[in-house]
C-alpha cells in the first residue's frame, strides 16, 4: 500500500547518501566542528546573501523550536503562534517544558498577521500576565498556506516596533520557496526574521535542520544550549555532510519543487473530479474534502492522514509528497480516487 | 595526520551504511513507530533475555540521560554521580535545566560504590536539602574504568534498600562488555538496573543510543517526555535500522571487541616503553602520563586530548580507538612514541 | 476616596492582629513546625471531618497554584483551566514555568462541567500533545459564581473515570461557602477534590492559604516541594497564628458572610436603580454594567476596577467587598450612584 | 526551655506590631504598589545615599535568591557558591528547580574571595560546561563570617573583568553591618554588588526581605518575575510597613546590633571558660566546640543546633540571638555551662 501520510516515510536522497559513502572513513572533530559543518554554514550564507548569520544544525523539528525559543526568551516571556502552530499543537509541550507561555491565536489560514500581534499585545500589559515577546510563524504553514513578502514584512515592521523576536519554523520552507505563488526569496527571509530554520528531513535530509540566527544579539552564546539541551551530536558531520550535498548546487529547491510538482498532480487531478479542499495550499500537502464513503475506499489502497471532520457525510484528508513521490504514484492516485467517486 | 581523539571521529560501520542503502525507499511509519525500531527492540530484548524491558531509540547520550533522568524524578529530586560523571561535567547543565540536582560524589576511579551511596544518603534526610533519588552510574566510566558484577549487585541492593533508582549510561557499554575483565552480561544489567543505554553512536552507528527501561515503574507514558524533549525524530527509521543491523548478530558486541583490541596495542606498547597510566582502564580509552616533550613531539604526528596535568613535567593524555581504528594505526603511534622517547 | 478595588485593600481582621500581638514573644520552632501550625492544621481538619487530609500554609495563591500543580504533575502533563481561570490569565505564566501548558476553555460562567473535561480529553490522545491530568477550578470563580454540590460531583466523577486530579482554588472559598444558594460543606469539597486551599488573604487575613491535600498519593514529600519554591516561611508561626483563629470557632465564615453581606446591599441597590449585571455572582465580587458615563463620574468618588467592555456606551465594572467594608460605605456608594444615575 | 536555636523564633519587633495596628484599616493598593512599599523604598535609597536602585520586597530569603539568580541568568549560566553557601546546601534545590547548576567551592570560613573565582573561571571554558556567571555570596556567612571591604572590592573587580554578576544574599545583613569588625556601608555595598538583600526575618521582622537591584541592567521588567514565582503579595503594605519602620530611623541597625551585644555575651562567657570555637564569627552566630556529654547536658534547659561533629569526643554547636534575647537569658546560659563544665 502506497502511502500519502507524509513527507518523512522514506530515507534520503540518493545523493545524500551517496555522499555519506564517499566520506565514512574521514576523521573529522566532533560536536559540529568538522569541515562538513563549516562548509554547509558557508554554502548556507552564500544562499543567503548574508555573511553576518550564524547557522548551527540540529537533528529536528521539535528540537530547534524549543532550543532557539528558550535560547532567545526571558522567563517570563511569550510566544504568539497561530492556534494551528506545531509548537502550540504537535509538540507536547515542549515550549511550556522550557518555562514559556504559548499565546495561540485563532486564524483561518495557519498564517499570522500584523493586525494579529497588535491584538495580542493590546491585551498584554503588565506583570500579572506574561510578556509576548517571540512571534512564531512557520512558512509553509502547518495547513500548506504560505507567507507572502508583504505579509513578512507587516510581520517584521510590528515586531521591530515593539520590539518582538521574529521566528520562522522551516521544517517545510523548501516547499514554499518552490511554489509558484512564492515571492520571497531566502535572503529576503534573512533579512526580515531574527532566527529561521533551514528544515532538512521533510526536503530528502535523513533528519537535520539548519538554524540561521540573523539577529545578532541573538547569537553569543548559542552552543551553550545546543549542549545542554541534547542536540550537540558527537558526530556532528552527519548533518554538515548532508547540508552540503544540499546545497552545494540547487538540490535543496529542486527536491522541494520535485515535491511541490508531485503535489500539483494530486491537487488538479481531485479538483478535476469535482472535490473541493479545507484550505488553498499551494505546497506539497494537500487537503482534499471526501465523502466519508470515498474515504474508507481510499484506505484499502493508500496511506494518509484523516485531517478534520467537515459535517456528518464529508472529511478533510492530508496528503504529502516527498522526494521519493514518482508521478506514477500520484497519477495512479488520481485513477483510484476517480474510480471509486464514478463507481 | 591520525587522531586517536575519540570514538566518533569517523562515519559509521560499513554494514550500517549498506543497510540504510538497501532500506532507503522503503516507506515507514514515522517517529519510531517503523517495523526496524519495533524489529531492533526484539533483538535487544531477545539479547538481554528479558521481555519486560521497553526500548526507545535516542539520537545522543546527553539528550537520553537528561530525558531519562527528568522523566524518572519528582521536582525536588536529585541524582548522584561520581564526581567524573558525564552529567555532572560534561552536559553544560542538562539535568540542572531539567531543575534537578546533581550531587557529584569524588571517586578515584570514576565509579561510585554502595558505601558512596550510603553516604550520601546519611547527609541528605530533610526538606532543607534535595532528595536523592537516582544513582547514575556510567559503564565504561568517563576515564575508562568498568564495573564487576559484584559491584553492580552492591549498588542494586543499596537502591532497592533506600527505594533509589539505578541508571546506567551505557555510551561505551559495548567497550566495557567486551573487555576481558569484564563478568556482566547484557542480561545481567537488564537485570540490577532500573534502566540503562546500549550506546551506539560511539559504537560504530552514525547516532544513536538504545535507551532500556527495566522497571515497569519508570514505562508508563515515556514516550511523551521523547517528544516534549526534541528527542522523537520523524524518520525514527534511522536509529531502527542501525539497531537491527548492530544486534541481528553479534555486530555490536564485535566492533567493541576490535576497540578494545587497538587499545590493547596501544597499552602494551607504551607500557613497555616504560610509561605508566593515570588509570588501569581495560576497555577503548587509555589514559598514559607522557613527559610534556614528548607530547609536543607526539602532537606533530597524532590527535589526542589532553587529560590532566600529573606534575610540573608530566601529563596524561586521552587515546581513545574506534570501530574504524586500524592495526597499523596503532602500531605505528607506537613506533613514533618510541622514536620520540629514545631520542 | 473610598475603594471597592479588591478585598485586600486593609491589613487583617482585628482578632487576628490581637492574636498576634499575644503570641509575639513566643518562642516556637521554625518553617512551619511551631505549635501554631500543628493547632491550625487540626482545628481544619476537624471542620472538614476528615483526619486523612494534609494541611500546607503558604503565602498567597499563585505560590499555593505553582507549588501544588508542579508537585502533582509529571513533566508532560498539563492542567486544565476554565479560560477565566485565575492560572490561565492572572499569574504571569507560573504554571507553564514550573515546566506545563494550562489548556483553556471556553465557558461563559467561570465554571468547568463535566462536559468541558470529556471534550478536552477527546482531543488529547497521544504523545504529540500534552496529557491533560489535572482539572482547575476556582470556587468561588474569578467572576463571582459557584459551584454547586451536583456541579462538583460532576467532575469528581470524570476524574475518577480519567484518572484526573481535580484541584480547587479557594482563594475566596470563604465568600463560596457563605453565600445563601451554596449547597456545599468544607466537608464535602475534602471529599470530591483531590486537592483544595481555603483562602486566607482575600478573607481577613494579612497573608496566607491553607492548602489541603485530600488525595492520600499525593501528599508524600510535599514539604520539600514548599522548601524548594521559597514558600517555607522562617516564621511559619505567622500563618499557623491566623488559621487557628480563623478556625477556633466560625471566624472564617462570619467574615466571607460579612463580605457577601455588604456584596449585597451593593447588588440589590444596583439592581434596584435599573442596572444589569456581566454575571448573575452571588459572592462578595459584583459586576454591574454602567453607562460610560456613569462610570467617569464614580470614578471621583469610587476606587474599582474596569472589568470588561461591553459596548460602545456601557461597560461592566467589578465591585469587591472585604471584611472591613461597612454597611455604611455601601448604603453610602448606592447613594451616590442614585444622584449619578438620576441626574 | 529557652531556645537559642535561631534568630526566627519570635515574632516581631514591638514597634513594627505597633505599626500593623496603626495602619491596619487603611485601604492601599495591591501588589506592593501601596505607599508604604514605595515609602521603604525611598527610605531605603536614602540609606544608600543612591537613588540609581531597584527596591522589591520578597516574603523570605529562600524565594529571593531563586528569584533574582533565575532573573539575572541565561538557561546555561550558573552561580558560584561556598560550599556552605545557603543556595547550595539550604534551599532543598531552587536555584537548579529553575533550570541553573550551582559550583560550589570549598573554602574554610564561608567566604569566596577573588581568587576562588579565578580558578573557576579557568575550568570552565567551553560550552561543554555550564558558563559561570553569577557570584552568589552570603553576608553574614551561614557560619557568621562577615566579609571585609577590600575583600568585597577583590569580588567586585573580578566580577567587572569577566563580566559576572556579584550577588550578596544579606539575610543577615543588619548583623554584618553591625559587627565591631565590619568596615563596609550600605552605600558600600549598593556600589560594589550588582544586587544584594536586606534581610528583614532575622532581623526583627515578621517576614521579608528587601531586595536592592543596584545594577540598571537587571532591572527592567522584574516585578514580572516577583509575579511569576508567586512572591507578589496581595497585602504587599505588609513588607512595605515592616520596612518603613526599619528604615525610618536606625531601628535596623539597632536591632542587629542588639542581636551582636548578646552574641557577644555569649562569645566571651563561653570563651572564658576555656573553649574553643569551631569558626572565629563576630556576627550573631556562635559556634563552640564542646563535649558531647557538656551538650547532653545543656540540651536539658537550652534549645540549640547541633552543627558539626568535631572528633569523637567532641561537637561544635550553634547559638543565634535575636532582636528579642535578653541579656539575663545570656548570662543564666553562660552560669549552667558554667555549673555543667565544672560539675
Amino acid at each position: 500500500m502506497y502511502s500519502f501520510k507524509n513527507d518523512y516515510s522514506e530515507g534520503a536522497h540518493p545523493r545524500i547518501l551517496e555522499k555519506l559513502l564517499k566520506t565514512n572513513l574521514e576523521q573529522t572533530e566532533g560536536y559540529g566542528k568538522d569541515k562538513y559543518c563549516i562548509e554547509a554554514e558557508n554554502l548556507i550564507k552564500n544562499k543567503l546573501n548574508n555573511k553576518d548569520v550564524n547557522v548551527h544544525f540540529i537533528s529536528g523539528g521539535t528540537q530547534t523550536n524549543l532550543i532557539a525559543i528558550s535560547a532567545f526568551l526571558r522567563p517570563y516571556e511569550a510566544a504568539i503562534s497561530a492556534n494551528t502552530g506545531h509548537i502550540q499543537v504537535n509538540e507536547a509541550g515542549s515550549i511550556e517544558a522550557t518555562g514559556h507561555k504559548v499565546i495561540p491565536v485563532n486564524v483561518e489560514d495557519g498564517k499570522l498577521r500584523k493586525e494579529d500581534i497588535v491584538s495580542v499585545l493590546s491585551k498584554y500589559t503588565n506583570e500579572h500576565v506574561v510578556k509576548p515577546k517571540l512571534v512564531y510563524i512557520s512558512n509553509s504553514t502547518e495547513i500548506g498556506t504560505i507567507y507572502t513578502k508583504s505579509e513578512l514584512e507587516g510581520l517584521n515592521q510590528v515586531c521591530r516596533e515593539n520590539n518582538l523576536i521574529l521566528f520562522m519554523d522551516g521544517a517545510r520552507l523548501g516547499s514554499a520557496l518552490a511554489c509558484k505563488e512564492n515571492d520571497l526569496t531566502f535572503e529576503d527571509i534573512s533579512k526580515l526574521t531574527d532566527a529561521f530554520y533551514i528544515g532538512g528531513t521533510k526536503n530528502g535530509a535523513l533528519l537535520g535542520e539548519a538554524l540561521v540566527i540573523c539577529n545578532k544579539d541573538l547569537q553569543e552564546d548559542f552552543r551553550y544550549n545546543l549542549k545542554q539541551k541534547g542536540a550537540m551530536l558527537a558526530k556532528g558531520r552527519l548533518l554538515g555532510i548532508q547540508f552540503t550535498e544540499l546545497f552545494k548546487d540547487d538540490l535543496y529547491i529542486e527536491i522541494a519543487k520535485h515535491e511541490n510538482d508531485m503535489a500539483d498532480i494530486l491537487r488538479e487531478g481531485i479538483k478535476s473530479l469535482g472535490y473541493d479542499f479545507l484550505v488553498d495550499s499551494p505546497s506539497n500537502q494537500v487537503f482534499p474534502i471526501l465523502d466519508n464513503e470515498v474515504i474508507e475506499k481510499l484506505e484499502k489502497s493508500y496511506g494518509f492522514n484523516i485531517w478534520e471532520k467537515v459535517n456528518e457525510e464529508r472529511t478533510a484528508i492530508r496528503l504529502v509528497t516527498s522526494f521519493a513521490t514518482k508521478e506514477e504514484n500520484c497519477l495512479e492516485f488520481i485513477k483510484v480516487l476517480n474510480e471509486i467517486t464514478n463507481k
